[in-house]
């Protein structure tokens, strides 16, 4: 079936083949990305578009020498499959197996993990400055999108990069995409590299042409060579990069490969910063993916033939609620906008862009801009919303505090994808926000027990007159009812089982559902629960939590988020406050990253599944049960 | 004194000057400058270098309707001088006095908060945008300096200002600093900028020159048209923000005010985003500031005439002593390298560049490359250190948690001005670190008592294999011994003072002095105190924590935080975690963003102070002492 993709082993094997094998090579790759990732689910679109790109890096580096950095790394399958780990697609992204991104830990071929976007130069910079003390000599190769380059650090690496001169090669992959349509001044002037071919050639014909010109007088002459020195400073393709101290190659197509061999090695005999630009089509060889290539960004497994995905269940998420509920927001109050960093259909605002694009503002990869532009917006009376998954906030943090919660300025940051995401892995996994968001002052913070409440909320934080942010989860948002939830009132949670005063438990958010279970788990072993859905982290509702805990022999709290600085030590802290000097177990993710995997896994291992909880709190009972029995002795 | 100063109490007064009026004016302005915080301190050079420029741009503007946001802010005192706020500059960045930067709260003439770098172009750009939703039609103005110029937010901004096209004035305040010299490619594309004037004339010269070209035979006319159309792209000056979708107007000579006018209307009446860049000499009129700006960036208060400080105090700070013990271990380990954000002398890493210029890395404002550069070097087996001020590391957090944390690389971040910082204020208080860096896995964090611990912490990270963040104040480091502190073992703290078991206090990190007071004074009172310095936050010293909260009545913790998320809680958590469930006092600042001030005045009226401490515990004491008399009764 993969005639010559089953002869690669490792790197080296590349080099046994003849040109018109790594063609067939090629199209065996994307049979084999296509065929895997239909069944795995993962990023197939820009796999298949990088696939000469990596095979000609490979062919002219040596990749345990040389280093790759691939950025945000979500394209490194190719690179994967050529190292040894072509195997191991069958468990991709799944508890335990294939990473989905690079990983040090997976091979010697990975250099760097990546998966936050517009890291890899900064890191590239620092692994080649090791090398140039160290006197070594090897090559060290970032590869990023276009999508990537609008991050403001990719920026900050190009300046430090263009004036340090140490030899770095910058494969800037063009596909014209982030995830979705990419944006920005940055995107039109690599639009103009590309469509116009001119730029690489003409620089020659200038020089030729002036050479020609007859001297007439002298003031001619005079301004003859002043237009040379002109000209030999701006007639050079990709200026841009040129004027940060970069050598420019390009653009190259990134489908061809002996192309791209000529240029790479061109690259590697260069000194000082390069940067290769390089043409590359998102979905290259599936033409349901070139078609569309957002949609085959990051996948499910799907059918091939019609790439419709395998399980169709349609569930409505967080995100949908959350893009339908600031439309709702939007038609009453016209001040209310989005804001998004390149994220607008993972964030659910597709409908509200098209609904107000007006009002809707995709600012790129650009996490920090984006809230800081929000707080601009703020500062004129809007109401801007910013939607951003947990993990991306961590980037727009300093922006937070200064900026928006300084000023006390009408901004809600809607946090998506807060808690545990599942096969993403450890650097997509939104568990540290509670921490870095609930120490900022003046900010109000809630979480949704469901996609109702979170409608709720939202509506609620259009009246705020203060930043405001909202955490809430991957995934199905439960039965959503056309009716709104019950009204939101600042620092007033809800009871949402009352099962009597044996346990009380404080659950945030969408671990109200687990908190349910075990609620009712509980009353089956006759143990009486009481359910608390606090709905603010920030201001806390004193008075319920302070009732309940006064109330409740023994105290238990869960959420989705890391333990330290989370919401369960800002439970304990209160009742410490106020004299209650009782025990609260905290149900919280572990101090470690959480590696990959299926959620339901994930928390099942690290005890906050329904059953461990249950099993947990009833072990408390049963061991104080027995040291009671052993005290009565 | 002031003749035509003293007639400005609004910006309109300047209307009725005449241009020679106007640079009496400017020499008055640096005189009223240089006096006034030559007595109260402040930063000085910046706003001696923006005098023409804020009274060309008050003269062009009108601030009420029009708004301007200075980029970092401590270059808006001549703006807060003709804004009628003159003679509030005695009180300049004391305790209830007028602050060092912009405030809306200040002044209707403050229309954004700035403090940290390169926020100015993204709160624009917002601002912009409203204007626009809204149909009005003021201007609106950002300046920023090329040193901030080279943070990637700024970059950002440029690149969806770029294609937003909204009418927008980006001020390129060009003085070829940052606080210290700039650095990057950026830095040297405006140098290029500045040497060339040609650029502004060359364009006109060149169409000239190609317009009079014979046409000899077929190709060379078609060369001369490809010609034609590569220099109309390529001869444009600022070709760099040009390509980015700005109009560039420059460069202007930043004290030359009719010049400034000028070219201040012309760019108001063109559409879409405008950068004017100006070039301005950074303590302009002060020979010795114009000699040594970096000197006269942020001052004490000073002699005039020999710009010598009127307090001579000489104290040995926290960061000098980072500094030198960095110098030791690198000759120790030639894997120790130093990298900073723009701020050598800051972090008191002067020495270090000058003993080891190629183990040296300032990268420009840009925290976050900064970060996950070092993170780069550790991957390639080398020890980098990051000096960084609290505040500005909530820049690089997702950096710190994506790139070394995870990965679990040897990165130590010296991180400076932890606490309160005093006269900078809200936006500058390093009062965040403990919430946002504790709930990170993998990282081992400390806090020293005075600068000899932090010089044993220094050589204890560089054994450390993973991250590594030390927590240290502004300001003295007290009596820093020859010798080496005791040595630092993972997880250990120690005993600072044996006094007995009424009471344990926790102290963190310099703190202890505090704590000592506080204990000595309790002692004075009959109530025998016991002081444990932690050294680390993370891990806590279970053991020490758990056997002295055991074996004491109260329990006290004291740190120079915001309480959420803070030390104290997770003293707290600890205690809970291990069925001591004794009440926790925990003395930390509250959850709102702290003033400016002196730090001790700061400290007393938030509860921080040895004396306010001291009379907190003993009212507890009463308190008890009282209530078990009414339980005697």
């Amino acid at each position: 079936m993969y005639k010559y993709l089953n002869q690669i082993n490792s790197p080296h094997d590349l080099r046994r083949l003849k040109e018109t094998e790594i063609e067939v090579l090629s199209k065996e790759i994307r049979r084999f990305l296509i065929n895997s990732v239909s069944k795995t689910g993962g990023h197939l679109a820009s796999n298949l578009g990088v696939v000469e790109l990596t095979l000609a890096m490979h062919t002219i580096f040596d990749s345990l020498r040389d280093k790759f950095i691939w950025d945000v790394g979500h394209q490194s399958y190719v690179h994967k499959m050529i190292t040894g780990r072509r195997e191991d697609f069958t468990t991709l992204r799944q508890y335990k197996g294939l990473s989905g991104f690079p990983k040090r830990k997976e091979s010697f071929h990975d250099h760097f993990d990546t998966g936050h976007s517009s890291t890899s130069i900064s890191a590239a910079l620092g692994m080649a400055s090791v090398r140039d003390l160290k006197r070594e000599d090897h090559s060290i190769v970032a590869v990023i999108g276009d999508g990537a380059l609008t991050g403001g650090m990719a920026f900050e690496a190009l300046n430090h990069a263009g004036q340090n001169k140490s030899n770095l090669l910058v494969i800037l992959n063009d596909n014209e995409m982030s995830i979705s349509q990419n944006v920005g001044g940055m995107s039109n002037y690599l639009s103009k590299l590309r469509t116009t071919p001119m730029y690489s050639k003409v620089k020659g014909d200038v020089e030729n042409l002036i050479s020609q010109i007859p001297a007439i007088g002298k003031t001619m002459v005079k301004t003859a060579e002043k237009a040379k020195d002109a000209i030999k400073y701006f007639v050079v393709p990709g200026v841009f990069f040129e004027e940060l101290g970069f050598t420019y190659i390009g653009p190259i197509d990134g489908h061809n490969y002996n192309a791209l061999c000529k240029a790479l090695k061109q690259s590697k005999n260069i000194s000082g910063p390069v940067l290769l630009h390089v043409l590359t089509k998102k979905g290259k060889g599936y033409s349901l993916a070139e078609a569309s290539p957002h949609d085959f960004h990051g996948v499910s497994p799907f059918k091939v033939d019609s790439g419709k995905p395998l399980s169709n269940k349609d569930k409505v998420t967080y995100s949908d609620v959350a893009g339908k509920s600031l439309i709702e927001l939007a038609e009453e109050d016209q001040r209310v906008v989005s804001i998004t960093a390149a994220m607008p259909a993972g964030t659910g605002m597709t409908g509200f862009s098209q609904r107000y694009p007006h009002r809707f503002f995709d600012v790129g990869i650009a996490e920090q801009h984006a809230v800081t532009f929000a707080a601009g917006m703020a500062a004129e009376g809007y109401k801007p919303f910013v939607p951003i998954y947990s993990t991306f906030l961590q980037r727009g943090f300093d922006q937070v505090v200064h900026d928006v919660c300084i000023q006390n300025l009408p901004v809600t940051l809607l946090v998506d994808r807060a808690g545990l995401v599942g096969n993403d892995g450890e650097t997509h996994h939104g568990s540290f926000d509670i921490s870095f968001l609930s120490c900022i002052p003046n900010l109000t913070f809630m979480s949704p027990k469901d996609g109702k409440e979170l409608r709720a909320m939202i509506k609620y934080a259009g009246k705020v007159n203060g930043p405001v942010a909202i955490r809430y989860p991957r995934g199905s948002a439960g039965e959503v009812a056309s009716e709104l939830g019950e009204e939101i009132i600042t620092g007033k949670g809800e009871i949402v089982y009352e099962g009597g005063k044996d346990v009380v438990i404080f659950a945030l958010g969408h671990m109200n559902d687990v908190g349910l279970k075990v609620c009712r788990s509980l009353q089956e072993q006759g143990i009486k629960a009481t359910l608390v859905n606090p709905r603010f982290i920030k201001p806390l509702d004193e008075y319920l939590i302070l009732q309940q805990a006064h109330r409740c022999k023994r105290i238990y709290t869960i959420e989705d988020h890391i333990k330290i600085g989370g919401f369960g030590t800002q439970v304990l802290t209160l009742l410490n406050d106020n004299q209650i000097n009782k025990q609260v177990k905290i149900f919280a993710l572990p101090d470690m990253f959480v590696e990959h995997g299926n959620v339901e896994i994930l928390h099942d291992f690290y005890g906050l599944s329904g059953e461990k909880i249950t099993e947990s709190i009833i072990a408390d009972f049963v061991s104080n049960a027995s040291e009671k029995m052993m005290m009565s002795r």
